[in-house]
C-alpha cells in the first residue's frame, strides 16, 4: 500500500464508550476527517465543485479492527487513493498508534463523484495527482 | 413549571462514556430532539419558515444535572415554552427517569427567531399556542 | 438472507451533517444499537458474561451505502446472525426506509467472543438459537 | 476573568449539522476535552484518584452562544478555575475564534469532587494551584 498523506490526532475521552475504548463508529469519524484534510491539502476547490453540483459519495466501507485505541492515545491516520474502474475511486486508510507504530485499523473506502446526482468519472483528481507526482 | 409536551426515549449504549453513564453532552442531543419533536407536533411549517429566511437560534442554555442516566434507561423529556421580553423565548425542559419518576436533569434553553440574521418577535408561535389553549 | 430480529428507529436532526443527510458514521451507531437490542431480546445475560470475563469484539465491518436517510425518516434495522468457522460469527444487517421499503444500507459485522482477551467458541449462542428455532 | 490554561482545536466537518454550523451539543465536547487537557496538564494523577474512589461530577452548566463555528474554523478554548463555597468549584471557559479573536461561546461549569459518591472538599487542587502561582 502506498500512502500519500497522513495526519495526527489524539483520542478524546468523550469518544470512548463503556468498555473504556474508542467506540467502533468513532473510527469512521477519524477516517472521514483525514479524507477531508487530504482533499483540502490537495488544493482542490471543493466549494467550487459543490457550486457546480459536484458531490463525493461514499458507496462502501470495509474496516478491519486490529487493536483498540484508548483515552489520550495519539495516532496517525494514513491515506492512499486510487481509481477502480472508470467511475469508482478508493481511499486506502490505516490508523497507526504513535507510541509503538502498531496497526489499529485498516480501511478501504469506496466513493464516486456525482454531478447533479449522476456518477461522473473522477478526472478532476488526475491533474492534482500528476502535479504531485502521485499515481492515481 | 407547566409542561405542554413530552416524548419518551431510551439510552443507547454508544451514548455512554468511560464512567458507564450518559455523557454530559448527550443530554443536549436529547433536549434538542425533544424541542424539534415538539415544534413538529405544533404543526408549524418550519420548512416554509426556512424558505422565508426564518431561523431559530439558541442563545443560552442552563442545565442542572441531578442524576445520571445509565444504559437502557427509559426516560421522558418534558417541555414547556414561554416568552421572555419582546424577542426571547424560553424552553423549560426536564428529563425524568421513567422507572421511578426521579428528576435526571433540568434545563432552560433561551432562543430567538431571526429573519435573514436579524431577531424578530416570535409572534409566529402565538397562533399555535392560542389554538392549543396553552399560555405562551 | 434470513433475518431473525428487527427494530424501528427515527432519524434525529443532530445525526445529520452539512449535506442534510445522516452522516456515514451514524449508521454504525444504528447498527450497534440494533445488535445490542437483539442480544437483550435473546435473554442472554451479558452482565453475567462480563462478570465472567467474556466480551464480544467486532473484528471487521463491511457496509454498502445504497440511499441516504434524511431528517425524521423512520427506518427498520434488520438482523440475522450466523457462525463462520469455529470462532467467528457474523451479523447480517440491513437498514430499510419504512415509507417505501427501500434498502438504505447493507452490512456484515464480524465478531468473536473473548474470555480474558482470548477468543472462545460462541457456543453460548447455540442454546438460545435452538430454543428460538433459529439456525445459527 | 483570569484564564490559566488554553488549548487549540479545529472544527471537523462531522461536528457540523444541517445548518452548516457546529451543533450546539458539540461545544460541550470541546469544553470537556479542554477541562481534561487542563487537569492532565496540572500533573494531578487522576488514575490514582479514581483508584481511591474519587470522582469529579459536573452539577451545572451555563453556556452563552455568541457566534457559530463553521467547518475548519480554528479556535482556542480558554479555562479558569475557582472555588465556590466549601465544596463546589467552577470552570470559567470561553471559546474564541482564532482568525479574528471573536468570542464564540462563554461557559461556567460547576462541579464537585466525590469520594465513594459523597461530596468532598476540593483541597486536592490547592497544592497544584499554589505550586503554579494560580489563585483558586
Amino acid at each position: 500500500m502506498s500512502y500519500v498523506f497522513e495526519t495526527e490526532m489524539m483520542v478524546r475521552d468523550y469518544e470512548c464508550d463503556l468498555q473504556g475504548i474508542v467506540n467502533n463508529a468513532v473510527y469512521q469519524n477519524y477516517l472521514e476527517h483525514a479524507r477531508h484534510e487530504f482533499l483540502q491539502a490537495t488544493g482542490i476547490d471543493f466549494a467550487q465543485f459543490c457550486a457546480d453540483g459536484i458531490d463525493a459519495v461514499v458507496t462502501r466501507i470495509e474496516m478491519d479492527y486490529k487493536l483498540p485505541l484508548r483515552p489520550r492515545d495519539i495516532f496517525i491516520v494514513k491515506l492512499g487513493m486510487r481509481k477502480q474502474g472508470r467511475l469508482r475511486f478508493v481511499f486506502d486508510q490505516a490508523i497507526v498508534r504513535k507510541a509503538d507504530g502498531k496497526r489499529v485499523l485498516e480501511a478501504q473506502v469506496f466513493a464516486v463523484l456525482t454531478r447533479d446526482g449522476r456518477p461522473i468519472a473522477p478526472t478532476l483528481f488526475d491533474e492534482v495527482f500528476v502535479s504531485k507526482g502521485w499515481k492515481f
